[in-house]
C-alpha cells in the first residue's frame, strides 16, 4: 500500500478510537513508524487529511444510494439501503461525534459538507421515488420531502444521540451494535408508509432491528 | 436585579450572539461594566455560569411539558408544546449548537444532561398518553416509545442541521423563524398517528409551519 493511503488508513483508525481532537499529525506518524516529515511531504496538516477522508467517505455514502435504473427496486434492496448507509456511520463515527467542531475549524470541510448534505438527500429522493414505484411506499410528495430530511437529522445525530443521552446506559461507549440500533428508529420513522412486501415484514425487521 | 442575575442574563445573551467558544468570563464582565473580580465572586468560572444557565434551560424544558392531572388534554394543548419547546430552543441556542464540546469540557454538565434527556423523554411519554387518552392519537406503545426517541434527537438536533447542512441556503444564520422550522419536522413525523381534531386541522397546521 502507498504511504498515502497507509495515512489516510491509520488516521481514520485513531481519530475513530481515540477522537480527532486527541490525535495530532505526530500521532499518526508514530503510529505508522514514519517520520513527520515524510508524513507532511503527503499532507500540509491535520486538516488535509480529515478533508481526503470525508471524500472518500462522500464517495461511499453516495455509492450506497444508488438506485437501478433498469428495473424496479426490490424489498431486499431496501433493506441493503439501511445496511451499508450505518455501516459507512460506523467506518467514519468520528466524522458525526464531533461535526460541529470539524466544520468550524475548516471553511473547506464546511462548504462541502453542505453539497454533500444537499447530494444525499437528491440521491435519497430518488430511491424513494423508486420506492413509491416499486410499490412498496405509499406517501405524497410532501410526506416524501419531510421524512428525507428527518431520517438524515436521525441518521447523522444518532451517533451523538447514543453518547450524550445516556439512553442505553450510564458511561456508554459507542458500538457497532449500538449505532445499528438508529437502523430501528428510522424503520419505526418509515412504517406508517410501507405497503406490500415492505408492510408484512415489518414486524420481522423491528425484532431484528430492536434488540 | 441582583448581580448574579445580571450575569447569567447577559452570559446567555453572548453565548446566543456569538458562541460559547469565543466569549470569556472578561468579556461578560466588560459587557455588564463591572470588575472580573466582582464576576468570580459569583462565579469560579465559565463553566459554572454554563452549568447554571444549563439549569435554568432543564427547568423550563420541564415545566414546558407538564400535563394537566384532572382533565383531558386538548388540540390547543397540544399545539402549545410544540410553542414552548421551540421558543427554549431559541433562547438557550447555544447549548444544542454546540453540545458535543460543552459536555466535553464539563462532566457535571455530562451527568446532568442525561439526567435531563431522560426526565424529558419520560415527561414527553406523559403528553403522549395524555394525547391517546384525549383520542387526538392513535398509536401503539412501540410506536409511542420510538416516536419520542425520534422527536428527541429531531428536537435537539434541528439547530445544528440548519447550520451544517445548508438545507436553507449556503451562507444561512440560525434565525427563530428557521428555528421554529423545526416545528414542521415533527408534525410530519406524527402525522400519521393523528386522529379526530388533531387529523383535521393538520391541513392547516401544516401550512402555517411549513414556510
Amino acid at each position: 500500500m502507498k504511504t498515502r493511503d497507509r495515512i489516510l488508513m491509520k488516521s481514520l483508525e485513531l481519530f475513530n478510537e481515540a477522537g480527532e481532537r486527541s490525535i495530532t499529525t505526530n500521532h499518526i506518524a508514530a503510529a505508522l513508524n514514519i517520520s513527520p516529515g515524510n508524513l507532511y511531504y503527503h499532507f500540509r496538516s491535520k486538516e488535509d487529511i480529515i478533508y481526503e477522508i470525508f471524500l472518500t467517505y462522500e464517495n461511499s455514502m453516495v455509492q450506497a444510494l444508488s438506485v437501478p435504473d433498469d428495473r424496479v427496486i426490490t424489498y431486499t434492496e431496501k433493506i441493503g439501503y439501511f445496511e451499508s448507509i450505518f455501516n459507512q456511520l460506523w467506518e467514519y463515527r468520528f466524522l458525526h461525534r464531533d461535526l460541529g467542531h470539524l466544520l468550524e475549524e475548516s471553511p473547506r470541510l464546511r462548504a462541502s459538507y453542505r453539497q454533500f448534505a444537499r447530494k444525499v438527500m437528491a440521491q435519497a429522493y430518488l430511491v424513494y421515488n423508486a420506492l413509491r414505484k416499486a410499490e412498496l411506499i405509499q406517501a405524497t410528495e410532501q410526506d416524501v420531502q419531510a421524512m428525507i430530511v428527518n431520517i438524515w437529522i436521525l441518521t447523522t445525530s444518532w451517533a451523538s444521540f447514543v453518547v450524550s443521552s445516556g439512553f442505553f446506559g450510564e458511561e456508554v461507549v459507542l458500538t457497532q451494535r449500538l449505532l445499528r440500533r438508529g437502523i430501528y428508529q428510522i424503520i419505526c420513522l418509515e412504517a406508517p408508509y410501507l405497503q406490500n412486501e415492505a408492510l408484512e415484514r415489518l414486524p420481522d425487521l423491528l425484532k431484528q432491528y430492536g434488540d
